[in-house]
C-alpha cells in the first residue's frame, strides 16, 4: 500500500477502507508522507467526498492518534459542547456553569481564538490569574466538587487534527463535511464525555454557508457519536450577525456575567436557554418546557452565576480585577435606517486586527479591546447615533472599515430566526 | 492575490484569469509557493477541468518560464512530431529521417525514457558515440545540411513543465486533458517547428483510456496550436500490445533499421507510412495515396536508411559497433491457443527491471538489454513456442512474470485496429 494509491483511488471517487484511511493517518502521524501528497488527498476528498463509513474510520483513526481523556473518575453525567465557530460566540461561558448548577459535570477542555473567531481559552485568560492549565487530578477533582471545570486542551489530544488542520488551513481545504465532521468529533470523543452538544452555525460568517450542508454535517457527527455510544445533539444557528453584543476577551466576560446573572442579550439569552434546556430536557428526563423555566430560575436566583465565580476563583481567577480599555471611541451612522446586515466576519477581522484576536501563532492577545454593538439586525438607527462602540490599546482603527460592516435600509427588516432546528 | 484565492477558485469550479494562471506559474518558477499548494491546485484542476481558454493561458505561462528555440535558420517546413508514450514506441527513430528524406526539415529534440516507456534519447545513445547534445549551431547547420538531427532537448526549455511533472507524477495528478495538453503544447511551441504530429496512444498501456478522452486531447492540443499558427495533426492509436516485436534501446535500433530498409514488422510500418503519408501530403499538396507510395519507394531505394545514417555518423555514432546482449533466453508457451492480450505495460515495467529502463533517475541504462516478442496479438501459438526472447545483461528475470503479460485463448482473435483515427 502506498500514499500514491490511496490518492488515486479517492481522485476516481471510489471508497477507502478502513485499513487505507489508517495506513495514511497513522504514517503522516509519523512524519512519513510528504505535504504535498496528503494535500492532494485532501483535495480530492473535498471534491468527491467520503461516504458515513469513510468518516467513522477517519474518525477513529484520528481519535486514536493521541491521548484519550478518561473521565470515569468523576460521577455522574459528564457533558461537553462545541461551537464550529462564530463571532462573539461566549456559549461556553455562560453554559458550563449553568449546566453544573443542575447537577451535570462539565469537564470541558476548549481552544483558543483561530482566524476570525475567538476562543474560549483566550477569554477566560483575560480575567486575571485564571489558570487554563490544570493537572489532570486536579481537572477531575475540581469537576467532581464544583462541578465545572473549563481548561485549556492537552497539547497531545489527537495530533493528527493538529497537522491536517494547519495543512488545511492553507491548502484550500477546510469545507468539507467529513473532513470537518471527524476534526470535531474525534476531539470530542477524546475528551471523553456522555452526551455531546455542537453547535452548528450557519450563514455568512460560517463554515457551512447553507442550512441543507448544515443538517448534512449535524447528522454525520450524530451517526459518529452514536458509534461511540455518545448521545450527540445539533442546533442548527444563524450566524449572520455576531451572538450578543460584545467581540472581544474581557468585553465577552462581562457579556457572558450579565447574562449569567440574567441580563444578558436577547439573543444570546434565547440560545442558552434553548440549549441547556435541551440538555438538561434529554439528560434528566423532564419536559423541555419545564427545563427552560429553571434555567430561567438559575440565573435569575443567581445560582448559576455563582457556579461560574467558583469555577473562576478556584482555578486563580479574581473577577474584580476584570479590566475593559479605556480608550473608546463611538462609531456613529451616518444615516438613518434599519439595520439590514451586520458582517459577522468582517467585525471578526476587525476585532482581532485591533488585537482581540491573533495574526499570526506567535501574536501576543490585548485582553482588554474589542467591539461593543449598539445595535442589532432589525434595530432603528438615526443619523449619527451610535452603532459601535470600539475599545482600543494600542493599535488603531479605520472607521469606514466598521461602517462597511453595517448595511442600513429605509424598509423595515425581517429578522431571520436565530435558531433554524435541532437536530437528534 | 494568493495562490490559496486560486485554489478556491478552482475548488468551486470557477474559471480562473490568464492573470491568475501566470502568477500561478511564474511563483512557482521563483520558487515563491509550497509544494502543498501547487498540489492541491493540481488535484482541483483535475477533478474540475479546466476550459479550453485556461488551458491556453497555462500553456502561454509554461511556455514563457524558458528559452524557446529559434529555428528561423533553417530553411523550409520544419516539422515535429511527439507521442504520448508508448511500449515499444520507436517511430521518431524512423520517422526523422524518412520524412527529411522529403526534403522536411526534422530539427528534433527528444527526451529520455519515464516510467515504463522508453525514450528516444536513450536509444540512440545505445549507438557508440552517438552524441545526443549539439551546440545549437551545429543542430542548425546539421539540419540545413543533412535535414535530420535528434538531440536531447535542452535543460531550460519549459521548466515550469519539469517542476510540474515531478509534483504531479507523485501525487495522482498525471491524468488530466488540459494539464497533459499544456505540457505536451508548451514543449512543442516552445521547439520551434512549424508542422506538429502528435501520436495520443489509448488503451490500457497507456494515459487516455479510451477513445472519447484521447479525442478530446487532441482536440485540445490542436487548438492550442492554432493559437501559434502551428499546424498541427493528431492520431489515435492502439496501445494495447507493444509496438512492434523490440523493447529495449539497442534492440529498437535493430527494427528501426529494419523497418527504414523496408523490412519493419507490419505494425511499425502501417504507423509509419499512414503517419508520414500525412504530413507529407499535408506540407506538400499531394494527394494521401501518393504520399503513401512515395513513402514506400523511400524505405525500398534505401534513401530513407541512407538519411538515418547520415544522422548518426554525423552525430558520431557507429552503427557497426551496436550490440545486442549474448546472453539469450527464450521464454515458451506453456499452452497452445491464440494471443488474445499482451499487456505492454508489463513488459515495460519488465524491460525496466532488466536494466532497458530506470527506476530511479540515477540509474545507468543498460543498451543492451531487452525483449524482442516472437509472437503478436492474434497470433497461434503451439505449446512450447517461443513467445519472447530476452536479452539479459546482469540483472535477472522472473519467468512466470513475463509469461504472466500473455493471455492465450482458444477461439482466435478479433484484433483491434492500430489506427483508430485522424483529428486535425
Amino acid at each position: 500500500m502506498t500514499l500514491l494509491e490511496i490518492i488515486e483511488k479517492k481522485k476516481r471517487k471510489n471508497e477507502l477502507s478502513e485499513e487505507e484511511i489508517h495506513f495514511w493517518i497513522d504514517g503522516m502521524c509519523r512524519g512519513e508522507f510528504p505535504d504535498y501528497q496528503i494535500s492532494s488527498l485532501l483535495m480530492a476528498i473535498v471534491l468527491n467526498g467520503m461516504n458515513r463509513e469513510e468518516t467513522f474510520y477517519l474518525t477513529d483513526a484520528m481519535l486514536h492518534s493521541g491521548e484519550t481523556i478518561d473521565l470515569s473518575a468523576i460521577e455522574g453525567i459528564k457533558v461537553d459542547k462545541h461551537s464550529t465557530g462564530g463571532v462573539g460566540d461566549k456559549v461556553t461561558l455562560i453554559l458550563a456553569p449553568l449546566l453544573s448548577s443542575f447537577g451535570l459535570k462539565v469537564a470541558k477542555m476548549s481552544g483558543r481564538g483561530l482566524g476570525h473567531t475567538g476562543g474560549t481559552i483566550d477569554k477566560l485568560e483575560s480575567i486575571p490569574g485564571y489558570r487554563v492549565e490544570l493537572e489532570r487530578d486536579e481537572f477531575i477533582k475540581q469537576v467532581n466538587e464544583v462541578g465545572v471545570s473549563v481548561i485549556s486542551q492537552s497539547g497531545n489530544l489527537v495530533p493528527a487534527d493538529k497537522k491536517l488542520y494547519a495543512l488545511r488551513d492553507v491548502t484550500g481545504t477546510v469545507d468539507s463535511i467529513p473532513l470537518i465532521a471527524s476534526s470535531i468529533m474525534s476531539k470530542k470523543i477524546a475528551s471523553g464525555a456522555d452526551f455531546l452538544f455542537i453547535d452548528v452555525k450557519v450563514g455568512n460568517g460560517a463554515l457551512m454557508k447553507n442550512i441543507e450542508d448544515a443538517r448534512e454535517l449535524a447528522k454525520t457527527m450524530i451517526e459518529i457519536g452514536k458509534r461511540y455510544d455518545k448521545k450527540t445533539v445539533c442546533i442548527l444557528t444563524n450566524m449572520d450577525e455576531p451572538l450578543g453584543y460584545a467581540i472581544g476577551n474581557a468585553l465577552e466576560v462581562q457579556e457572558s456575567i450579565d447574562t449569567l446573572k440574567g441580563m444578558g442579550p436577547e439573543d444570546v439569552m434565547e440560545l442558552i436557554i434553548k440549549v441547556a434546556g435541551l440538555i438538561v430536557s434529554k439528560t434528566q428526563n423532564i419536559e423541555l418546557e419545564e427545563a427552560e423555566q429553571q434555567c430561567f430560575k438559575k440565573f435569575n436566583t443567581g445560582v448559576a452565576y455563582q457556579k461560574f465565580e467558583e469555577m473562576v476563583s478556584r482555578q486563580g481567577g479574581d473577577l474584580s480585577k476584570l479590566e475593559i480599555s479605556k480608550r473608546i471611541f463611538s462609531v456613529r451612522s451616518a444615516k438613518a435606517g434599519y439595520i439590514a446586515k451586520i458582517d459577522a466576519l468582517g467585525l471578526g477581522e476587525i476585532a482581532r486586527k485591533i488585537g482581540a484576536g491573533r495574526l499570526t501563532k506567535e501574536d501576543k492577545i490585548h485582553y482588554q479591546v474589542g467591539l461593543l454593538l449598539n445595535k442589532k439586525v432589525g434595530d432603528f438607527v438615526e443619523v449619527n447615533e451610535e452603532l459601535v462602540k470600539v475599545y482600543l490599546d494600542d493599535i488603531d482603527i479605520k472607521i469606514n472599515e466598521i461602517l462597511d460592516c453595517f448595511v442600513i435600509q429605509e424598509d423595515a427588516v425581517e429578522k431571520e430566526p436565530l435558531i433554524y432546528e435541532i437536530v437528534d
